[in-house]
């Protein structure tokens, strides 16, 4: 009761979907509280590498076809007629535009055309999980990313191009595009480490020391398995596509290094069903946990009324106003040592007592049964 | 006992099939306490829109053929002659016609000849679910639709004919039928979201102040889980093999705007998923909830025991009836500070006892174990 | 203890397999108790029809070759050698011809040469769940079926051949095969809808009034359920490919009406498949209600021990026979109102009692915790 | 506590693999403690018949060739030499022989060059399950059998040999292999028959008269189904291999009756897994069974207490010792019939309590809420 | 309470991850903590075989190509600048040897130009679980492994080939390969029985004397099936694409050799799925043994409760103070055998409970209802 139950922030009504029923398809509708869109450039080519911020969509536009490879990064979506522009801009398909802003998609890989749409969600933890949504479009020369929230999933790619560090700046877009995907799901890993930590902080606990909450907490953390669970399977699937099939712009050496990524997701994957696995155990393991207390709880009871209960009942007949003047009537009354006869018959009979729980193994110490 | 349990409206002797075993294939008989047809008709093209009601089968099929593209639906299925009436009209196939009646189809997609039959069912919660199926069959420049009750589904559609918003009217018979299934799919959403908000009322519920009514709710939102889930599965099934079948009527170009639609199935598949896990995990916290309970009424009755037994005991003692001439038996009696004594040792036993418990933890706001 | 335990009728001893192992392939054992085979034959085309018994397999044979279509049933297996004969005049294989008197086959379709041999179950419920099987040949132009028991499953077809109703005079073997299937599937329906019945009784005792037989009621049910699926399960898989492969004597247009029944199967299917998730269910239900049931009892065993103990209790202190020479000694003995301020001492203690249990809302009209 | 645990006799150590990890492949090191290899031939073809025990392998080998079908069959495993040079003499491949002594092999078709190597594996049900392993070569026109023990299943096939009784003497040795495999499975009837026998005792006994000692025959059931599933389910992935590939030696015609036996296994798999599901179900049956118990006592428990309670602190009150100077003090017990009225007002609490409990349905015959 | 719990070895936090997020692909990050490299180097043909340690990679790499078959062995992976430079060396992909250093990879199979590169995982048990990593690269005419730890799973085939057993020192690199994945595989054996030993006195254990430590020793276990499972079954995936595909350097003889692997890892996961299913039913098991234990703790209660009650309340009638002035106030107190008729109505009353529980079957020994 004392105590606010903490609320856990992955509740159910986020799954709310922005655009309305029997709506246009293409519709672009973004949530209006989001953060407005920041626009940055990164291009790059064998020789030369260009960073800027961009105040309008027309100034990124302007970039495209100059390098050999552009990347165009849109952080918030809170402003429809921005985005809209955008897509005229690049050509992006208004339905992939509709799903870059309802942001509850599911990881998925589309073709339109020539341009390849990619979803991905992005996981975080702070103290508690977040998932943003990451769109992203893929040209024969450009790679345009969508993100919910500036998270800082990409900046290790950033920084390995400003560095011209490993192979990066040599190869086409679809490596660029494979980087941040790389990025994005190996993210997953630290994520899923901070969970196993919890998942085994709570495993001690629900052996241990249970109380009522230990019960809302394993609750909790199942709920989070799922929600994670959705992120990561449909991800396996989305490039385990991008390996299988023809996409438009993603070369054979590229593939190479998807089926490195996929093989990531393989394991994310073994590491979320075995805590999955394991979670849902937790439960049970609760279960005969109480219950468990509840025998514990039992016994005590049992063995005070066990020993006071006889110990009363010898008080009582002592206490019974037999008429004396019968010498068959109570004549341990009268003997000299009544008293303690009646006291040492009342400790024979808790000893009695004591020994037979002692022998049943109730003292927990010795043995169960 | 108190207060009336309250019937879910979704019950198990729903599933109730209108046809006999062993009639004729293609018998129509549908309910006759369900409400008579209302057929309106909608008919438009590039340049033209006409809106009507229609009073019976013939001045809905004098429409046909002048338009580029015609609606024809049918509200209320409970008149055998004129639903017959109007599959001879349109040339609709009889095995059809008797699922259109029979309505607790699976959704489904079927090819008859040249016309494609889609069955689809229609969910609204308005204080509770209802689930309506929707039987629609598409020729090459005309869509029927038949719906069990009047809905409200098809509005936003109607509007958008209407208002020419958009690309519908520019567009084929296949458009339309997307935008009305469309405007079914997308209708669960909402339906998803509400139960989304009573799933997470139920959870508050199960694990804070746990009821004998709680496990009613449970087992009553599974159940209407269970139907949802038997409603969106074969549609997502039947909008694949749209997808994937080469079918009459059926564009290339609008097999895309069915991708999407399979999309949105896939995402309610997966928030009904996540409802439906998180559900079944209800009434095993439940459980543990009233285990827990149980503990702590077996807690009080324990130490209620605990102290008041030996306090009892020593009571009796001191109202045992032994003769006080002699001086062993029970010389405290006589002590002047006997009852005090008493009194004391009474309060030193209920002493020890109280803080065993707190030593053991039984007074919940410390720890449990 | 009282009452009898009335037996489910659907044991598992029924398993039993008549042929024993080793034996040679194509023996024919029937069961000797079962009732003696009845022969009747329907012929009929698109002009003439007859119908009669008869009282040897010669008389049938000798009807063959003489109609479009010639239907041949036999109800009872009773009599190793009739079975034989038939199987020698039709030229029935003797693998098939077992598996019609090893009555529990799975539903399946085989073909033999240019002979297909379908096996179904069919369901009925009286008091309790029948299944028998039904083993069917489709020759070019006849169709030999072999009933374990006289059913009443065929009876509407042979009505509508009787009646000329509808199509099936016009056409094929193949549709008369189908016509019979379909029939025999369609009569699930009933005998689901009832079970969804028994079901929701069910639950409603689960809920409010379980008793010891209750879970026996559910156990049996679910046995049931299970019995009912293995009959389902396997009719679908054999109908499905009867659609999809190409069989002989089956023709493409019959496979439309195949496919409804298909349609039907899988409709089957779903009704059963959300039965028995709910029948699972509902012991875990179950558990909760016996278990908030004990919750009940422990609290009115708390409420009345944790107001009695203390009470009995001050009745032990004023029991005591302390000497009351010394003035310490119990004095309220000889109070003028010592007997009030004692019997009002107990009154105020119950009435804390009664305050805190309701306080903890114990007396279940108000609120839980 | 009284009474000694039986032991189930498939204990899990029984895992056992002979061959130490890293051996050469193709050691052939049988338990040296398994009976001594016997050697019988049984040869015949369309005129005649031999049959004989064969002292050593070069015996038997030296029949080969002579007969349309030979079949040699070896009782026991328990010496290498012997193994090994019917290996040699009749060209068995190592990799095979290998998997003939470690007898712990899943049920299994291979073909190595002309030769097809069957493992199948055999149950017999005496007073607990045994299992055996049966492993088969297959040439052109011999069949090669090792048993593990001299088991009889073999005994009808030899029989039908012997007494030319059906096809088998005109056919090749693939019938031969056909009506061995099928000995051995049709033999799995009788197992499962007992079982479900024995199923069904254990459900009454879990329902009606359940001790400590039932859960452990559940779960030792339990395993045994495991046990009986991990043989029966490889065997119908290896009779469907025979009938779908295209193996050496096994003619089409042969195919057809390896069809019939691939349905028993179906049908056998069918029986098993209805078992394991009844049996799944028992555990929770159990576990309602003993709850129930507990609310039994619990209710003995309550009731015995409610009604002595209240009669204890009323006899206490009227053994207070105020001093009834006083007129106020206790003057019932100056009545007339104090006593009487002490005794009645007793036995209208205990009618009181009776009748509360009566109205609530603790008496068990009446009604549980 | 007293007593450590002891920590199972294998905690989810072993699931970390070396190379960071967004780390440029090929990165070379090994534990530092870990072992440094051992390299040691066998190579053999028909006719010669030697054996060395290699104090460089140089020296190792000096000996390629002068032999049929070279086998380099590195033990440790404590060092980036050996294992990169080894990469270098014998041209090993950058990817792979990324894998090599992960040691948390999945057993898999991979392809890299002319090279194969097999990841499999071993296992051990001292007094715990222990999992080591194995990386094997398979080129032309070399295998290179690198082992996370010294394990002696390879032992046996340096044995083989030190003494020219079997035919590994006629055969090829890809024959060498298997027999170092088939000794790998084998030792999963041993591991596999001992569980089985462990499962089975946790069997005992649960059924016969379940304690606190149980439900943890059962969790526990169920999570080591659980990291056996994540090791065996991608195993059996690895050998089954080695099997199925046409990989560079592995020649179809040997792919016979790798069918017998490939059947072991079926027969382990036979075994550990039956070991799992029966772990999983164990903490089902372990509740039911509690809630009997409750069982009877509350019969041990219920009868002292249900025995002493009634006497205390005998003995407390008697204790009452009624003035025996008046006759009809307890005329009992001065009969001359008032008193043994007390006893002896308690006697009576004491033997008549005991004669109920023992017709209820209480007293264990006889029957349970």
């Amino acid at each position: 009761m004392p105590g606010k139950r903490k609320r856990s922030p992955t509740r159910w009504r986020k799954f709310s979907r922005r655009t309305p029923p029997g709506a246009d398809p293409g519709t672009i509708l973004p949530d209006a509280s989001a953060p407005r869109p920041r626009i940055s450039l990164i291009a790059y080519g064998p020789t030369g590498f260009i960073e800027r911020d961009c105040a309008t969509p027309e100034a990124a536009a302007a970039e495209m076809g100059k390098h050999a490879v552009v990347w165009v990064n849109i952080d918030g979506l809170g402003d429809a007629d921005t985005i809209s522009r955008i897509g005229e801009l690049f050509g992006l398909h208004k339905l992939a535009l509709e799903d870059v802003v309802n942001t509850h998609q599911r990881a998925k890989v589309e073709t339109y055309g020539e341009q390849v749409f990619i979803v991905i969600r992005e996981a975080a933890f702070t103290d508690h999980l977040e998932m943003d949504q990451i769109g992203m479009f893929l040209t024969r020369d450009a790679v345009i990313t969508f993100q919910e929230c500036a998270g800082d999933a990409f900046d290790p790619v950033r920084d390995r191009v400003r560095k011209r560090k490993g192979r990066i700046c040599a190869l086409r877009a679809d490596y660029l595009a494979y980087a941040l995907c790389d990025a994005v799901i190996d993210a997953y890993y630290p994520v899923l480490e901070r969970y196993g930590e919890l998942l085994e902080d709570l495993e001690d606990e629900t052996i241990e020391r249970p109380t009522r909450h230990t019960v809302e907490r394993i609750h909790s953390i199942k709920r989070e398995f799922l929600t994670l669970r959705r992120a990561i399977w449909p991800a396996r699937e989305a490039v385990g596509s991008i390996i299988r099939e023809d996409l438009p712009n993603i070369h054979a050496d590229t593939k190479l290094y998807f089926r490195d990524c996929y093989d990531h997701l393989i394991q994310l994957i073994d590491m979320l069903e075995t805590y999955r696995e394991t979670g849902g155990d937790l439960m049970e393991v609760y279960l005969t946990s109480i219950s468990n207390r509840m025998n514990e709880i039992m016994k005590v009871l049992t063995i005070i009324s066990t020993i006071f209960m006889p110990l009363t009942f010898i008080a009582g007949i002592y206490g019974m106003n037999f008429s004396t003047t019968s010498p068959t009537n109570m004549p341990e009354l009268h003997w000299k040592y009544g008293y303690l006869f009646a006291l040492g018959l009342m400790a024979a009979v808790a000893a009695a007592m004591i020994a037979y729980f002692w022998r049943q193994g109730w003292f927990g110490g010795r043995r169960a049964r």
